[in-house]
């Protein structure tokens, strides 16, 4: 049904912008980077017959008109935006099936009720500004002004680098589809896990995702010289910083599926005989039970105040970003497995551990998202890999589920 | 005797250079700061009456001429760089304090049998390069040109540096002082501890330095996605290096002098949400006592290596610096304390936890430090402070030091 060479041509050609020396992929949002990968995925979605345009925040959609063309829409896609020396398909296959599945459909000469769109979102990884998501905030009409002032490393602003990337960020309201005028929206993804693998099976239905909170901590004692003072006269920021990490290992280990993950790590001033001063890092915490998620954030959050006071060290944290899990809707659920019992292709539930833009739509419209299976699930490294006949099956399923969502 | 007042001036005047919006100082070695810290101190040089000139190596020499031009030479001085965002007295105050102990010697129209030269020493904190002293180990000629390989965090290795500042590397030899052509060192320093505060005396007589010890640890696990990865499956660097602090904090404090830092420490790939996969952190570990030092060396690599293995990270630790405790010379100290009488000062015997340049002397003459009482003990931090009145007590007792060195 789809055309599993073509795709894995995309997929493979994709994976060259951005490519490190190492072999992974650094495409951070707004870079010249990620703008040359959007050009790219326009050229096939207009080989794919799609009418491309782009929105306000930088989403790149590519448009195949129903019979009704007032009808709600069906929106298939996923992201291009990598994290740093990340792999080739998260976020890649998503929107490269979405093309492939229109481009069968316009080969097969097959007319659908609704339109449907195939959407590259922008900033799904939230790598460069640690603040995720913003094509599909934007689109589901949550993304505020406010929020466009994070900065990334160099202290650029969003703001800054929509203007630099030719975005008007007083104009992000435009990308906001109104209630009513989208009428699912699905996602295929790589699984980023091992159910699949361990179960020998090319797809699954996925049911929920795990909401990731994402803290920021930092944590100030005082610089000192590394030679001359003793240590029990120190307020030494790191070695305070070392000791929450074994906390946070501790908690999440009590827990079946909980994960937490300090990701970012700086230490200031950072000269090898000074006596770190200050250290900030990062927080990823993640259940898909939303008390589970809470309560072991609680007890994190109250070792890290104890340890701190008995250290001398101030403690501050912050909320970078907070999204409940989300439940897949029953009746998207239904029509993949509808789908895969088509293909002749057994499928089973997964929950994702991982966040996607999904998340930020559902208030906006039921979703919906079909996972690939991943090598030995790994994935935000250079190894990430599923195979062409799985991304196949991924691209297949999703045509089948297109096809029936966007019939009345 | 000393003009206190002048002293102060240079000193203030001196911290201009460099200074950030915190209030602290940073002059990184071969930097426009480093640079311009020198050429104001040849100013005073030559206001002081000095023939100046700058070695292979950069170091700023002023020289005041002996009875006898052939003699072996007294050396006096200390250095203009400085750590990140450090204080203003570190490494200025010795520099200075022997400027205007020439210039009073010339106000005074006193001779001396043998020349002496004033210092200050190329980097000798080590901030930029991770490897200090490069003046005064191209004095003792024990620089070699594979160290100048060493690279600061933008990959600028020494080599280039020197380039960039005019030097040429080739050339360090010429920088080295033949055994015999130099009779003493001595420097004036602050003590950057509180001993001299406690014991409520202005200066202290230097009986030994303990030898820092400067190891580079690299831990390597898996980069992976931080949402997906079920705890037990981690090759978490990160969390690996946490747990290695710990150990160092540990057995460092069961020593009665020993001290560990752990001051530069970086994580990759630096992302929210993906698992560190790989960590590198210095580790400067200091004790009047070798023995001491080494012993708890091996314990801190013993379990490091434990850890790793049980995380399954590969773990390598290399030695950035290894310098051996270094005891002052008994003639230099004893002159010290005749000039400490001679001001009607009472001083005492104390050790430093700091490394110093005249470390790197040890094998090329007898050695010889001067500490002045610092506020609250602090240093390489913008808070770090000595009173005027101090300042020029050290230099005092600096003057009538040099004059009696320099007598034959």
């Amino acid at each position: 049904m789809v055309n599993q060479e073509r795709l894995w041509q995309r997929l493979m050609a994709l994976g060259e912008i951005g490519k490190q020396p190492s072999g992974g992929i650094t495409r951070l949002s707004f870079t010249a980077e990620e703008r040359a990968a959007k050009n790219l995925v326009r050229q096939w979605m207009i080989e794919a017959g799609l009418a491309v345009r782009e929105d306000a925040v930088g989403n790149l959609i590519g448009r195949r008109e129903g019979r009704d063309a007032g009808a709600a829409v069906v929106l298939a896609g996923s992201h291009l935006d990598s994290v740093l020396n990340g792999g080739n398909f998260d976020g890649p296959l998503g929107a490269l099936s979405a093309v492939e599945a229109m481009q069968c459909m316009n080969e097969a000469g097959v007319q659908t009720d609704r339109p449907i769109e195939v959407i590259a979102f922008t900033d799904e990884e939230g790598a460069r500004f640690r603040f995720g998501m913003i094509g599909s905030r934007a689109l589901a009409g949550t993304l505020t002004l406010d929020e466009l002032e994070a900065t990334d490393s160099d202290g650029v602003r969003i703001l800054d680098a929509m203007r630099q990337a030719g975005l008007n960020p007083a104009k992000i309201s435009e990308a906001a589809r109104s209630k009513g005028s989208v009428h699912a929206y699905v996602e295929v993804h790589i699984e980023q896990g091992k159910v699949l693998e361990q179960a020998g099976l090319p797809v699954g239905v996925v049911t929920g995702l795990a909401g990731p909170l994402w803290l920021k901590f930092t944590i100030i004692g005082q610089a000192s010289h590394a030679g001359t003072t003793p240590m029990s006269m120190r307020h030494d920021a790191l070695v305070g910083a070392a000791e929450i990490l074994q906390v946070i290992e501790h908690e999440t280990r009590k827990e079946e599926r909980t994960v937490g993950t300090v990701g970012q790590f700086s230490v200031f001033p950072g000269g090898v005989n000074i006596i770190p001063g200050r250290v900030e890092f990062t927080l990823d915490l993640r259940d898909v039970d939303a008390d589970t998620r809470q309560n072991v954030e609680l007890r994190i959050r109250q070792q890290a105040r104890q340890i701190c006071d008995a250290r001398g060290l101030a403690l501050d944290v912050q909320v970078l970003q907070d999204i409940d899990p989300v439940h897949c809707s029953v009746d998207i659920q239904n029509t993949v497995y509808e789908a895969c019992a088509a293909l002749g292709l057994k499928a089973i539930p997964v929950v994702s551990g991982a966040g996607h833009d999904c998340m930020q739509l559902r208030d906006l419209c039921p979703v919906g998202m079909i996972f690939v299976r991943s090598k030995d699930g790994v994935s935000h490294h250079p190894d990430e890999w599923s195979s062409p006949e799985d991304c196949a099956a991924g691209a297949a399923v999703l045509y089948h589920t297109l096809l029936k969502l966007a019939t009345v």
